[in-house]
């Protein structure tokens, strides 16, 4: 017996969707297509943040990313605006009509961030932090579960079988890139881990080529693996200027990069239906 | 310059000692002596707790253990007697004298663990939790931060760093294996950490060789391997019956091995302050 | 400055193109098309491989793998038929037209294989092996040069600069997986990997989808992402009766199977070339 | 059953004592004593070799290590005197009465280091060499073997086996550190492995503290480490002006340094036979 039972495919044969929803309706994560969130990597100011935010819409994006609580390795970094942060996001939602995506941290902000995101992240630092998983499965609210730094696929399915235990099966899995030796890019993408995981489990699976790889240059390549590989989306960082970010530069595309991603990977998406 | 600051040897030449505080007198972690932390790896009921914190306090232990709330990577495991234990450590820290070690996963139990034991320890899962560690700095409690499963020496003081910024100089810094690609045993104790964290830290460092290693029969040569390498001290796992415990049987002592690990390492420590 | 000099994209902009010969002329890898190298783990009996190859042939695979030598973790596993297979080989390129691929072990057979067959693997355990690399850097053979288990991405460069520097320019890159906490897969395979090399280098590359997984479930979805992050082919173990397979028998694909991942990433490598 | 044989404890109870040759009688590797093989990383002089073999005897070693033939990654980097400096090894031999140990690399060498040196070190890029295994298997020369940079101790142990097998006995095994995410020393000691070996096999186990962490600051405490855990002896690079070494400067102790190590672990050796 497997050690997971909410999130098999043994518990459950047919594909979840994810119901993300938004002011001009809903995205359905998982239900065949392509779902590709954007944005830059954290919230900067309102007017960068609604300008990209109307590039994305624009861009054929379908829902938007942004941070507002970065968790840093160091104290000393910048950690995003924080609830500061949520009225411009809020401001784009309504401008776009894209739904929001952003990290959730602390188990104190679940009450604000539930009404105002529409996919709240859990990030890899916190895949086992098991009060923060158990507050959210007690919600409704799509999680968008990014996989711990060297977590093993048994125990990310089990963190979000800690979710669905609890009451919520709207959980998007996400491989964003373990940690190995390989000191080239941030992180070695698994991209068998979203075969495997689409085997394993009934739950959508998408990829972050940006914290993956940590290079720009890469992200395009990695997202098209992941589409050719089964995922059903991707998260990418997406930046106007990528030099001046305040965190996560190297590895955010520029809108002319992103429109090249965005076309190619849909190519193979649609060829991926085909076949 | 180093990432780090409030942490650092330059920052703060001398070794920092930890005093911590009970009944019978204080605890000076890092003051040269080995400091041995021992107990089962949960608290599971008030007679066997009781008994084996007489076995440990006649032995010569320092301080107890017994995990409350268990971070466990599936739902479906044994998590610990919760608030429930808490009145069996503090009868048990009654009749020793002895201070009590707990960890804390919940921010929202950081007011009640304040009050009832002496040191709260970070787990490996949490150890970039910046929530729950900014909380502990803003307290005095001396914290026992393990390092993350897969975090570098570098993100590991940093994590410390969160604390001493936020105020709390009383960080124990706990090495617990890291994750590779060994499956013998079920982390790969990283021994020359010890010594680089005592050249490039002030923070006392001790090992936990029941975790680093799941394996009873590796607990004292790595135990002894860690006193010889500089370490502060110990956290060791021991049970009356090991085969019945409800969680980490395998890594577990029996009393009669803990008294030969006692024997033996502090006649290495003794060894060492000779040298 | 690189640490790698003849190997880099700074030192020849061009992608280097290596001709594979063949009695019914030659493959030319690395020249835009998806290049598949099929065949058995091991060369097993006359009637078996000739099968194989003859359904290889007619299915479009451009060379057979067959291995002779086999580098076994145990001195007590099937270690390959030796010398006694390479008239099967040789037989089925005759019959085929295609060309042969077969790792090499011992600098002792340089003389014997480099007569009979076209193509030398040197094997991931032997990625570091100096002697091996410099007297094949002597010939004008093409080599095929496996990533180490735990090789970083310059130090497999650095192991193709060995062979360029001693002359020979005919080396084909292979990314087949690399080693991590991660049990559910043999390997984890660097996907990144292959684009980040084309970037650097100007030499091919190609992926071993089956080796990397060890599981032929896999084998399809990780050669589709291989060939969509631009790998120039792959290598794939195919078997008439996987169960019956001396070694690896787990990760071939069946000839059915086979039929169907040469479609789908024929598809792929046809929408690389039009975007 | 264990995948390994004839290097199994339950093979063979007692422990292989290892005779290494010299001038002046046998060094017993694993015979109850700590057994200190010393010197340069690489034989770089005449003038230095002789030197620093002398002060090494005066000094207490049990034998003279020196590099011959240099793995190294890159093509360009200096990789030792080869043939040339076999007689300067041989003087130094003659000097001091020590016996010499020397990296293999290549199945050509055996016949005339055979007969020059006194123990055959396969260095961890040769560790699954299996033809070169073979051949030193057919021998009765001593050979030690390190870890390969990511070998389970299970494919370590069948490394081993492979010599066993083919008739050798006189197999030292080599702890030398494994390549993990860490990037503050070149590798991670594997402290516990050393203690696990001794349980699974009867084979002799030392420790390399300088390959392993890179940092002559490190070397002492886990050379301190590895003989409180049980290993049979150490491999340590000395040399006179590490600044000026040709290759691994920053990893050698200096005469003084190895004095002090020297005396440290020889203490803690007598406290483990009283224990």
């Amino acid at each position: 017996m497997k050690p997971f039972k909410l999130v098999s495919r043994e518990y459950k044969k047919e594909n979840t969707i994810v119901e993300i929803k938004s002011p001009s309706g809903s995205v359905l994560l998982g239900h065949g297509n392509c779902t590709i969130i954007a944005g830059p990597c954290a919230v900067e100011n309102r007017e960068d943040y609604l300008e990209i935010s109307q590039f994305l819409k624009a861009a054929g994006a379908h829902a938007l990313r942004g941070g507002l609580f970065k968790p840093r390795t160091s104290p000393y970094s910048f950690k995003g605006l924080g609830h500061a942060g949520l009225e411009i996001m809020q401001e784009a939602r309504e401008i776009t009509g894209l739904p929001l995506v952003t990290e959730i941290m602390d188990i104190r902000d679940i009450d604000i961030l539930y009404e105002s995101v529409d996919v709240l992240q859990v990030g890899s630092r916190n895949m086992q932090n098991f009060s923060l998983l158990e507050e959210l499965g007690k919600t409704k609210k799509p999680v968008l579960l990014k996989r711990g730094l060297s977590a093993t696929i048994e125990e990310w399915l089990l963190a979000a079988e800690y979710m669905l235990k609890a009451g919520n099966q709207n959980v998007i899995l996400c491989e964003r890139g373990i940690r190995t030796f390989e000191p080239y890019m941030r992180n070695t993408v698994d991209i068998a881990a979203v075969a495997l995981v689409k085997e394993l489990s009934h739950l959508p699976v998408i990829v972050d080529p940006s914290h993956a790889t940590g290079k720009w240059k890469m992200v395009t390549p990695v997202a098209r693996a992941a589409i050719a590989a089964g995922a059903d989306g991707l998260m990418v960082e997406v930046h106007q200027e990528p030099d001046r970010a305040l965190s996560d530069g190297k590895q955010s595309l520029t809108p002319e990069n992103f429109l090249r991603l965005y076309e190619q990977v849909m190519q193979i998406s649609t060829l991926n239906r085909s076949q």
